[in-house]
């Protein structure tokens, strides 16, 4: 289906699904799981097809394991869903009500944003969890996921498409832009009064595509160039473990630390011991000139590995003069995701916490909280590292927008 | 000055602004307008010359009205600048502050964001309310107005700065792109990185081409074809007092009304007597083919119509079939900026309500109310007509984003 055809399909599905109340919404996403599983057979088959092409065209194996499904991962996908079914109703809350002067009764309202396009890569659970999301939001969601997920993404939709349907709701509320042609996403990405905001989940490339091409508003997400910064007055174990697990808990994922940043005071006895384990560990070091005067065999870090994701037990490491010197370096190298200083001085805290421009900021805790779930907030959509609308994990209620309702007696404006 | 060099000096003032606090900016806006009324003379002998040269290349008289000042308007400039420092500081603000099993300390605290970009017309007032608005909500701005009005531009931004620089601020927190070449716009719509966010004010045309170009963040404002719907159950004096209100108080602002929607079974009796009344105050009346039945004289309403900001003295008027109807004509040609119900039905009100999709919907009430003062929001910087971030009246909440910032004693995420 052309983007045309299909984003105005979700818009009048949109347009049903506002007026839809809580519980048939929770519902639909308890049958999507149910559906999920019960088709389970004919979705892991049509994922057997695309990994065999994938290996068939020789991708890296790192990128087959995100595409390749298994009975463990249909059984994730449909508790997924089943997860945000019970998240309670973002749709219809009175955010604020006041009442002017002449008797005009102004609510907040929280609505559902319409229709969200959905641009990611080959991980097929992104598929359900966005329509899960899309629609207990009470959005409408158009979705391309990467091409080597086609025809997993093809059953998985078909699933939650019959879901929908046994539920009383518009199956057009979840379409996918099956058309493998790359013009269809820069379609999608320009579908402006079609669809009201695209959110890309994906590597930094697919980030930047969307956000040069996109006359429809953009939630950019995801790219990740973390710190932590262990500041003079740190109590070293506690430094040590933050870097350890904020580093080697998951190195693959937008929350793990990239640099660590450490004040020359400190350096001398802390550096040498927290190398030593880190590489124990299996990670490789990348090192400042002075790192590499305070410990052996540390690679050279360039001017590239200040400003490099590396999403792998990479780590590079700087020894900086000072707090302020911390502070600039990761305003200048970051990407607003997740920043950490451990120290026993409140007021160093304090100036870190306020002057490092990112969507969370930590003092002596691990930047690996930065998550939906961590937070509390449930599932989330992805973690928006721009200052438009929401920041950090974007939750059901990051979803929505929300309208002014005005009711009066014949107020005109004098 | 070059874009790149102008936003690289915002950014830096804007680190230096974040750390200001919210007294200091409020007394600097307080300068501003001191600083204004002081200039006055030097301000109105720059506007003198942009009138001047405007008159020579033959502009017309509604854009040289705009650009015009006078010790009148210098006046409001002043006052408007006095006002906004009055209002609460927004920085700051713990939205939301919670605590997690594991004894971690989470705050929601509104920031600002940073360095905001502006793209106007003609009107120079809008240099002062924007910087006003930015320094108060503790960003740096960088202006771009019209070619029309640089002189003017440059003069006031020098008061501006003059009393930036008297409170301890740093000057470059306001900036003005005073380079006359058009492609300093899409610099400044590009820079990535470098500026935070784009607000836009303007006419369609302008709105458009900072749409399609940008790649920072944009937040439309302003373009708003309007309407009310008058209910079968309608009260007919004051569906009348309602269109009057809404089309005549003041036809050129993007609130005011364009399409008047009348329900067939009402339309005899109402439509006749609200075009007299409309006509007399001078208001051009086109009709759809059943108007044109009951009413004499009209002129046709095309396709174009219906989707057309007049900004001018001309309805549009269109009897419809039902409620359903008014419903899906707003959502096909409206621009989701403030529509109308009169009625005395609440179920059809309510209705109305929900399914209009707009920044503001009103019942029994004119759209004029949709503005910032209105709201008792204070002074804004435009009025969002799209779903992310900000919706309808911008005031300095709106203007602001924000952080997460969580303090801990060592947690790891296990």
């Amino acid at each position: 289906m052309k983007v045309a055809e299909a984003a105005g399909r979700a818009r009048q599905a949109a347009r049903r699904l506002a007026k839809a109340d809580g519980s048939s919404r929770s519902e639909a996403l308890m049958r999507m799981a149910d559906r999920v599983l019960e088709e389970a057979e004919e979705i892991l088959a049509a994922n057997g097809q695309d990994v065999e092409a994938a290996k068939g065209r020789g991708v890296r194996p790192s990128l087959l394991d995100r595409l390749q499904l298994s009975p463990e991962r249909m059984k994730d996908m449909a508790e997924g869903l089943r997860q945000v079914a019970q998240l309670p109703d973002p749709i219809g809350e009175v955010m604020e009500r006041w009442r002017q002067k002449d008797g005009l009764w102004i609510e907040k309202v929280r609505v559902p944003f319409g229709v969200i396009g959905m641009i990611y890569e080959s991980r097929p659970n992104v598929t359900a969890d966005a329509a899960g999301l899309a629609v207990k939001a009470g959005s409408a969601v158009v979705l391309r996921g990467g091409s080597d997920a086609l025809r997993t993404n093809r059953a998985i939709v078909k699933a939650l498409r019959a879901a929908l349907r046994e539920t009383g709701l518009p199956e057009d509320a979840v379409i996918l832009i099956d058309d493998p042609d790359r013009s269809a996403v820069d379609d999608l990405l320009t579908a402006k009064g079609l669809i009201d905001v695209v959110i890309p989940r994906g590597g930094a490339g697919l980030i930047r595509h969307v956000v040069e091409t996109a006359t429809v508003p953009v939630i950019e997400t995801g790219v990740g160039n973390c710190h932590l910064y262990v500041d003079r007055a740190a109590d070293p174990d506690m430094a040590l473990s933050l870097a350890v697990n904020a580093k080697t808990q998951r190195p693959g994922v937008c929350n793990a630390i990239e640099t660590l940043l450490v004040h020359e005071e400190i350096a001398p006895n802390f550096l040498p011991k927290a190398v030593a384990t880190l590489r124990d560990l299996g990670v490789e070091i990348r090192g400042c000139p002075r790192t590499r005067e305070l410990v052996r065999d540390v690679a050279v870090a360039s001017e590239e590995d200040w400003a490099t994701e590396y999403l792998a037990p990479i780590l590079a490491v700087r020894v900086v003069p000072d707090l302020q010197a911390a502070i600039d370096h990761i305003n200048r190298y970051g990407t607003q995701h997740s920043e950490a200083i451990v120290t026993e001085d409140r007021e160093a805290a304090e100036a870190f916490l306020r002057e490092v421009d990112a969507a969370a900021v930590y003092h002596n805790a691990s930047t690996r909280f930065t998550d939906g779930f961590q937070f509390g907030f449930g599932a989330e959509i992805g973690i928006s590292t721009q200052k438009l609308h929401a920041r950090g994990p974007m939750g059901l209620k990051e979803m929505t927008t929300y309208k002014y309702v005005v009711r009066g007696t014949g107020q005109v404006r004098p």
